[in-house]
């Protein structure tokens, strides 16, 4: 297991960690200085940042201040309660793709979605088996194009208390068994982004990472279990401040073949979004070292 | 599948539904008295709620009234920093055992606990295989007891965004996993209690119904998942307000022979607990007869 207490060549930054900083949202261009100035060698943005600050220009100052990626945020939201707007999912993943790319992401992060209107509070449909169906063949059209210009998806499985509204593959078997159904020669294609968040309860974990092995394990996010947890997306801990045993799942993750980046991402509306930047990327850097 | 268009013979009311009413605590007799005149025909009390109204008066009322019960809530919570600890928590299982088989109840059900200290937000140790083991070995002891009186022991499995703090068995598979090491003659002695609050969003939902099988299953809880849901204990929706495919989940559960109550348990601090308990026990009648 690798020793991260000397530095940290091995973090990586989810942006969404310091997008609002002292309660306000912050422009993707004095995020990556932030994280540049501390020395921070990988970050994965989301896309709306991007947007907003221009693809190209963020392809430039990442490269002109020499940070890359971890992975890209996101793609998704396959599922629609009719044709139309399963197929403008397709488009717009198609976009996601062709970004991460310009953007030298090592893969596409995918929050597949979930019952379509659930989000706004109303569900179109209720049938999660419907829903985890359009996901898979949503998934599959992705792959193809994916695999032609070369990036690889990355399937996150969201806690089931999201299972609802944001992704209805919740745990890492259910998304290990897609990527076999899907990519059965473990090409590299198609594989996992693991976040501690969503999947330290699972009594399984150390079973399906093992079964993920180097091929499926494309991304490894970090954050922590609050107790209590006041808010079913935004109070995630920082690390070494909740409950989830850190280091053993890294442990275990490592064992499995995974060599990447330990990515924080910290949703925090009531505590980490009302510092400053700087303030919350060296404790980050801190615990990092110390607790990751 | 039976039909539950035309009465309300198999409704019982788990009485945290009404423990509170417009937004003040009301005792176990009030609530039992509401009951009775609805013509509800069961109901499952919560221990606190019976220890102030007295065991013996609490069984000679529900008596008076014809009302059965359809579980007794709840054992459990068998983690312990130190075997002081744990074995108090025996202890008081033996008691809980005990009230249950004086008050009639067909099983005691088991929300097992989890990190110990963590529902004070002060977790006394992290790693939940240990509160799994601890678990199982306190399942076991209580179940040599239990079976001397004859009362079945329910396992419950908690949503997963409960696993730190209120019990760490979190999946239908790993409560039957529990039950085929501690059970393994299926003597009815040890099975679960399924929740759909909990369960709804698992993959394996159906899959695992159908392994529990007639004598693991003990009880059936209904309610909904609301989108948004705002707190991650005392949001629970009314039959019918949420996402749950609840005549679904019902077909699988009686196709694996369960002929039991269907147990309306919500907590609902922003809405049903604002509500008069006569007002909120007809919509449970009214939702039991047209969507469970």
């Amino acid at each position: 297991m690798r020793d991260f207490s000397a530095n940290h060549d091995w973090l990586s930054i989810n942006t969404a960690t310091i997008r609002k900083q002292a309660g306000a949202e912050v422009p993707l261009a004095r995020i990556i200085d932030q994280c540049a100035a501390q020395g921070i060698p990988a970050i994965s943005p989301w896309r709306d940042q991007v947007h907003a600050a221009g693809l190209d220009a963020t392809a430039r100052q990442l490269k002109a201040h020499g940070i890359g990626l971890s992975g890209y945020c996101r793609g998704g939201f396959y599922t629609g309660a009719d044709a139309a707007a399963r197929s403008a999912a397709l488009d717009d993943n198609r976009r996601a793709i062709d970004e991460a790319k310009t953007l030298g992401a090592p893969c596409l992060v995918l929050v597949v979605g979930a019952l379509p209107g659930a989000l706004e509070g109303r569900a179109q449909y209720k049938d999660i088996g419907r829903a985890r169906n359009e996901v898979r063949d949503g998934i599959a059209a992705s792959l193809e194009y994916a695999k032609s210009v070369g990036m690889p998806l990355a399937i996150e499985p969201l806690h089931p208390m999201q299972a609802a509204d944001r992704a209805c593959v919740n745990t890492l078997e259910h998304a290990l068994d897609l990527c076999d159904e899907l990519d059965a020669g473990r090409s590299g294609a198609l594989g996992v982004a693991l976040d501690i968040y969503h999947v330290w309860w699972d009594p399984k974990l150390q079973q399906q990472i093992a079964r993920a092995g180097r091929e499926r394990l494309l991304a490894y996010h970090v954050c922590d279990w609050l107790t209590p947890t006041r808010d079913l997306l935004s109070d995630r801990g920082m690390m070494g401040d909740g409950v989830v045993e850190l280091r053993k799942i890294r442990g275990w993750v490592e064992a499995a073949g995974f060599a990447g980046y330990s990515e924080v991402e910290i949703f925090s509306n009531l505590d980490w979004w009302q510092r400053s930047g700087e303030a919350t990327l060296a404790v980050c850097i801190d615990r990092h070292r110390q607790v990751v």
